[in-house]
């Protein structure tokens, strides 16, 4: 089924980037949740366009509406919906990408799949604007979980081939640029500025914690806390990779060094280090779950690029208009926040049924 | 849910280790395909343990039986069932873990999730031995996928360090030990020995390709290729990461290089590089798939390890006793495959949906 | 889950009585489809208040607005969602409901589940107002099903124990009050007048009527088409019981009675008589289905009832104001076609996958 | 999808009636809980066939066999699978209905949908015997649902038009012919000896009641307590209708009638009726939920028939050999429970996600 997720808390992400509006409907979000609509609105701007050079230039107010599902800023406990108004299109930018597909966009497959009826204006529902009511849900729940203590914090970990070191922590994850090294974030923001101005683009590495999770969370096989995560990750525009804990790395090492020795600390049981990334058999352990996405660099590009008119089947040459992000990474970073919170959210309302 | 997977066909994995049987429910196969059922019988034996020197002597006939869904061998339309009898059964060899959790197992996670009422015996629900059922289900898939002209092909593209070159090809996917350059096979099965020999493990990684898929598969935004298959392949034990064409590497790319550009081949629309992995926008684009997922060692090692007694919470050594794969990359690589047929059949079955 | 029907597509239903607006959000309508947006306005017309003497006098536009799903009037395969602005509210009607529970609503149930968040304005999301996107989303199922030779029918049976003869035709399903025998739908008539000069109201049953149907819809055994129906039409307020073909009377008849011949007419199979109403097994025959839903009176009447108040626990004499239809069954006819209509073209959909 | 039923618990019914074995997959149940597995089996024996002289000779163990999910009686959280061997079996005696479909079955409609790869034997999964899984199923749930203080009740209300009076008890429920009033339970069974004499067979009501619900289960709009056990009820072969509290009467009353006052009893609320059969906006609130369901009779009669020879499309006299019950109602009254008690248990713990 297109554009849901979720069991327990169940999201529809709708609209187009150039339809009337764009916007998410959730059912299962609990009755009575006070929600803090301006830090919601923050959280927002963190992946709204037009914040800063190194990103497009297309601006946005991006404030939700609640049409449905609060009474006041609480939640009554019937489907929630939002919508974001489309207000600052211009379609003309897109009119040949329906005739002659943009290399590394959906513009081709959407065709294919949707017989041609696909709204390809700005990307239609493939647009990385689609992000934006993910985030919407992601908010809520990323306010439900502290509530239960659980914390989600990212950084960059990597930009066009240059990674940040050291370990992440909370002041890391509140910076405008969050990586913990500063000067490898100055060197990664030149790496996009010199891919922008090539007219070329760069991807990266987020890398994601989640802090205070209960022990418990997650099920076999199919519904582990990997598999919840990397099916909704992979729903962000670009994802072309997701690894846990040691992840790749953990091929290379033997099980002697890869295992996580189990501790007992302040009468809590724990693991010495966390290459499981705090989960074994899809279940929670305890400790901090941590997981890297790998993006691909925006394939906007403003250089030429090789295409073929999908009609005549003859090559063309094409330049994409527009405006677009030379990298997508730091407008990310708050989308894999979302898109984890909503799975560990759907995935502890699970866990309720199986307490008494 | 536990251990259910699909949306157009659905399955459910049940069974522990230990109990009298595991095996499989399949919903949604559509009646009058013949099974080939010694075909399906070749296919698990790929999986079954004790077939060569580096994986545990356990020996299973692993035949299952179809106690529904089949008239002879033709699928009748109604779900179908399938089971394996657990005969060569050593309780006793796990009677600790439920006191003391084995590292880098489930024993820990599944005492806290289901109150110390899990089957630890063996691993219960999670051990390896659980993907016969999906073998079984995913062997099914493979067949009805050839009718369709869509082949799985899998390879061994690293252990423990070892990496293999060249690219893959049916010749080498009908390998006993699939790498495209057996030197480097040579190499892996040293590293499997050698670590085998001093009581360790270690992991590696499967690349997968299939090929013959028509364009058009897949859905936005969390029922993509990605997605899809994503969810069913982390619900293999010990996968610890999964990317999709350039994957991680993508993320030093350039979008002039990472981009692949359209052609026009035959009257057909191709593209020049596959660094998307035959996915665009989540739908499949007519280009082979591909993707690889990394595995960690085998957790179980006959090293002394550390754990603590969950009573206690005191400290206590550990050695894994039983009889286990120095490294389970080998024998996952039909599950990587059953997995993904899983995932592009019921692809395949959505895609038909919007078809006339 | 809250307010979702449907496996094939999917609809989500959002909105309370008094809040910014209704809508409903639908998954998997093929793309390509052009929707006939007078027709389907005209459809909803059938359902909205203030359409006739015996129905409440709350006027509202209901013009849905498609903020997302098509281009133009074409669908592009994605969500759709409309929504339906709140425009003519009175809130002040119902200051009291939350705090003394009118009968035979939800007002009380809602209070429980929602621990006193729910939205009890105008009912909230129980107010029958909600069935307006429930008639956005089978107006357009039923366009979709005309293009494959199905047409719903329906008429009102009974109101207030005064009932139709005859057999229902095209013609009567047009009437503005669809009875076959007119004379019995005058009685009917006067008995929804008198009961509004008492300040009382009256229930009623609606008949309908699938015809074009070909035989293989639906599914054993909980997807058969009699649980897909019954699982929607229940969720039209008001709704107390459901019965296919002979129905509840098939109870009283012998198996040599109610058992339908099979015959062959024009190389068809058919059956002689149609008390199975079409449906044999969960699938249906190719005969008309035909299914009957009783409808209670209104429980809002202007009469005096007795309630309690919930903090005090204290008897209370209520009179429900606002504006309320004395008898809902003539507005609930498009409901129940729109309820008929979704179910059937999901499990339409569901066919597609078994056929090649 | 075929077959499965539920959102928090899941079950999948497999098995044909003369394949190896018929069961049930169910997942979702809590770990930890005691089955009584002896309680189980006596509550299997009340469906079971050749109890009486007025139901079918075909005598079968019909005991499960748990082949995962449980630890010795304990569930230990994981799919529990049932099987029921198929031992007594007698193909021949169905090798005509493929050929030439028995009126009032499912042969014909399961021929077109499964392209005649059906299987036909004794109905295949269409049989009665398929109830035998579900009761595994729900006399699991009625044992989690009585250690929460719920119990479901059931009894004969009619067979052949001969109506049960007085009001249900849990005496009347334990009774071998459940029916308040003897007398009238000797004139159904008379009706049933009489219609099998002639070779015909009869139909009739069951009435079910649960008592001990707390207010608040049920969800709007499609997942209320109504639509949940509708969608269940209706998958028992040979049920024609379903009613809810007053049910298809309630359309004949006035809402001052048919509203049920609020009244307080010992600091609770409660109705002073119940008309709405303990349902209001789909959740329950806190008073017997009460409904029930018609069943046609049997169609299975010794009596000749008219049908079609599915080749040739001649007309056909068919006479149903086999050995089948002249009224199913009796051995019906353990599956409603059955059913009730699985969509009651769904309904329970969803309730949990909502509370904290």
């Amino acid at each position: 089924m297109s554009s849901s997720y979720g069991e327990n808390i169940r999201l529809t992400i709708f609209g187009q980037s150039h339809s009337p509006a764009i916007g998410v409907t959730v059912e299962g979000i609990p009755a009575g949740e006070t929600l803090d609509l301006e830090e919601l609105q923050r959280f927002l701007l963190r992946r709204a366009p037009g914040q800063n050079a190194y990103s497009t230039p297309r601006k946005e107010a991006d404030r939700p509406e609640f049409v449905s599902g609060l009474k006041g800023s609480v939640t009554c406990g019937t489907p929630l919906t939002a919508i974001i108004r489309n207000t600052n299109v211009r379609s003309e930018d897109y009119a040949a990408v329906s005739q002659v597909p943009r290399p590394g966009h959906a513009d081709y497959t959407a065709a294919v799949k949707y017989h041609g009826a696909q709204d390809y204006a700005g990307g239609g529902h493939f647009s990385g604007r689609l992000t934006a009511p993910l985030c919407i849900a992601g908010g809520i729940c990323l306010q439900l979980l502290r509530r239960e203590g659980i914390e989600i914090l990212s950084r960059i970990a990597a930009i066009g081939g240059v990674y940040d070191a050291g370990e992440l922590s909370a002041s890391t994850a509140e910076k405008a640029f969050p990586v913990v090294d500063d000067a490898q974030g100055e060197k990664m923001r030149r790496c996009i500025a010199e891919a922008k101005a090539e007219g070329d683009s760069v991807g990266g590495v987020i890398e994601c914690v989640i802090r205070g999770l209960p022990a418990g969370l997650g099920d076999p096989m199919f519904d582990g806390m990997k598999n919840r995560i990397a099916a909704i990750v992979f729903g962000i525009p670009a994802v072309k990779g997701i690894e846990f804990g040691a992840g790749f790395a953990a091929a290379q090492l033997r099980g002697s060094e890869n295992n996580d020795a189990f501790i007992a600390v302040d009468g809590r049981v724990m693991t010495a280090t966390n290459h499981s990334g705090g989960i074994l058999g899809g279940i929670t352990d305890g400790m901090p779950l941590v997981f890297r996405a790998a993006f691909k660099p925006t394939p906007s590009i403003a250089k030429e690029q090789d295409s073929v008119d999908l009609q005549t089947l003859t090559p063309q040459k094409l330049r994409v208009g527009g405006r677009h992000d030379p990298c997508i990474v730091p407008r990310a970073v708050p989308c894999v926040e979302a898109a984890a919170a909503i799975a560990v959210y759907d995935a502890l309302l699970q866990r309720r049924k199986e307490m008494r």
